[in-house]
């Protein structure tokens, strides 16, 4: 483990995740419409998809870019919840018969063996129409000034799109049999996972209020070499985690012949690779303060994760 | 026929229709992702889905909307794109095999005939990300202000998500092989297809700049009437309508046990409150100028079209 990986950073973030958790727990649960609301069928679906349990890595990613800028404020949950949302309606469909046909998700039946396949795809529809009607929403209490709604929705629809996140699925999809080579590979994730990481912390920054150019770049290098190194330790626990921790099946992107980093580069350059990006992460985040401690500790901490 | 119908207002109507449609049509090219760009297959799929035809009366409500409130600016392309891009989105995936699982839609084979299940789930996902990213994007020519961006951004995702668009195909889908009473089956379509047509007449005012709330209201009560005998008028045509005109299978919904006016109301009686909710809605814009002529002309154009 690198010099840059202060051991006392990682002490201070097992005690800063809990709280961050919670927060985010609480949030989408008031974010989410009732289970009693009409049509109840669906928003009981809605909450079953989102509130079954997860890292809450995206929205603890924008809540700490808060942190690092000095900003904790109200503005900050319905950016966390709205990533947590786009994150968690890709799952749902992912994981659908035509797609993955996945039948755990962290551990728990996939919204499409709970419920249905129609309900599963209507949940994820849903659930992304709710991410931005969130964002955009100036009633909310804390909602920042307009500039910043009309932004955060902006740099979230271009991260979730075509162009991002939903790009990186097709182009997965796409490579599902065929040989990558590790620059495709890097491609495929800094869509497919990276997009949405990097829109996290922009969005935490943009409901943080302004931010000079400088730190806005320094931000968003920070959250390319994570949602990289996040990405290679994903595949290098698929090879070697423990499959109650991880929730699915052991080995599962292997056996369906995904391209994975430790299939290109092999094992151990893929743990070296990892380590490089978070110390990358932490170096780009020189200039910022003890408020960035939060953010320096989730570099080290997403690739030493066990699930 | 209702004396409200001024023929003249429909002979008007067939003269500003074409130019409408075009400008929808070269708007919507210009909005999607060019087929050349990475990642190319779906970005390919997107347009096949979004380009394949269609009335288009949606785009053309955000129009004729502005037209009523003297507005005819650059301002509007973009709400009209991102209402058709939530349309089309919602027909490719209710077209999915665990859907209503259709081969074709205006004649072609439905996306994922054309291409495949993931792709066509995968094409739904980011023409709705496309959508609100066009409304949110402050860089194309004539963009509103940042509240207006955020206003509509807000009054679409409603409309799209489980409280409004997604919510009625969940209605719809609990509702198969069930008798549905006539209030069911309005609320069905209030949320279905009624909450786009309204969220479409919203989007005009909203790029159209500040109107008063008496106007805006006004404008509400049409789009309320239209959305809901646009709808009657669509069951009327699945039982007496000519399968080439709609491009589906003549009486598809009622083969399906799906509710439907007639099979409710009956024909007679469906076709006779389609004409009085038109003409309610033609009623509402009785303080507009003839700018609204347009608008009028479509309320009468949904219960008399054939396809």
């Amino acid at each position: 483990m690198s010099a840059r990986f202060d051991p006392t950073i990682l002490e201070a973030l097992e005690a800063a995740l809990p709280p961050l958790r919670e927060r985010a727990e609480r949030a989408l649960e008031a974010a989410l419409p009732a289970a009693d609301a009409h049509p109840t069928g669906i928003h009981e679906a809605m909450r079953y998809a989102v509130l079954g349990g997860g890292k809450r890595m995206r929205p603890i990613l924008v809540y700490a870019t808060g942190q690092a800028l000095d900003h904790t404020g109200r503005a900050l949950d319905a950016p966390a919840c709205a990533v947590e949302m786009i994150h968690a309606y890709s799952l749902v469909h992912d994981d659908l018969p035509a797609m993955d046909d996945d039948d755990l998700r962290r551990g728990q039946p996939t919204c499409h063996r709970a419920y249905d396949e129609p309900t599963a795809i209507l949940v994820g529809d849903a659930l992304q129409a709710r991410a931005f009607e969130l964002l955009a929403d100036g009633e909310r209490e804390g909602a920042p000034a307009p500039a910043a709604r009309a932004g955060m929705v902006h740099a979230l629809a271009r991260a979730a799109g075509s162009g991002g996140m939903v790009g990186g699925q097709a182009i997965d999809l796409a490579a599902v049999g065929r040989q990558l080579d590790a620059a495709e590979l890097e491609d495929m994730h800094i869509h497919k996972t990276g997009a949405l990481i990097r829109a996290s912390v922009q969005l935490g920054a943009l409901a943080s209020g302004p931010t000079c150019a400088a730190t806005l770049n320094a931000l968003d290098r920070y959250a390319k070499c994570v949602g990289l190194a996040f990405q290679i330790h994903d595949d290098v626990l698929d090879v070697e985690g423990d499959a109650d921790a991880l929730g699915k099946e052991q080995g599962a992107d292997a056996a369906r012949d995904k391209p994975t980093y430790p299939s290109i580069l092999g094992l151990r350059q893929s743990r070296e690779l990892a380590e490089r990006l978070a110390g990358d992460a932490i170096d780009a985040l020189a200039d910022l303060g003890p408020g960035a401690d939060v953010l320096r500790g989730l570099a080290a901490y997403c690739i030493q994760r066990q699930a």
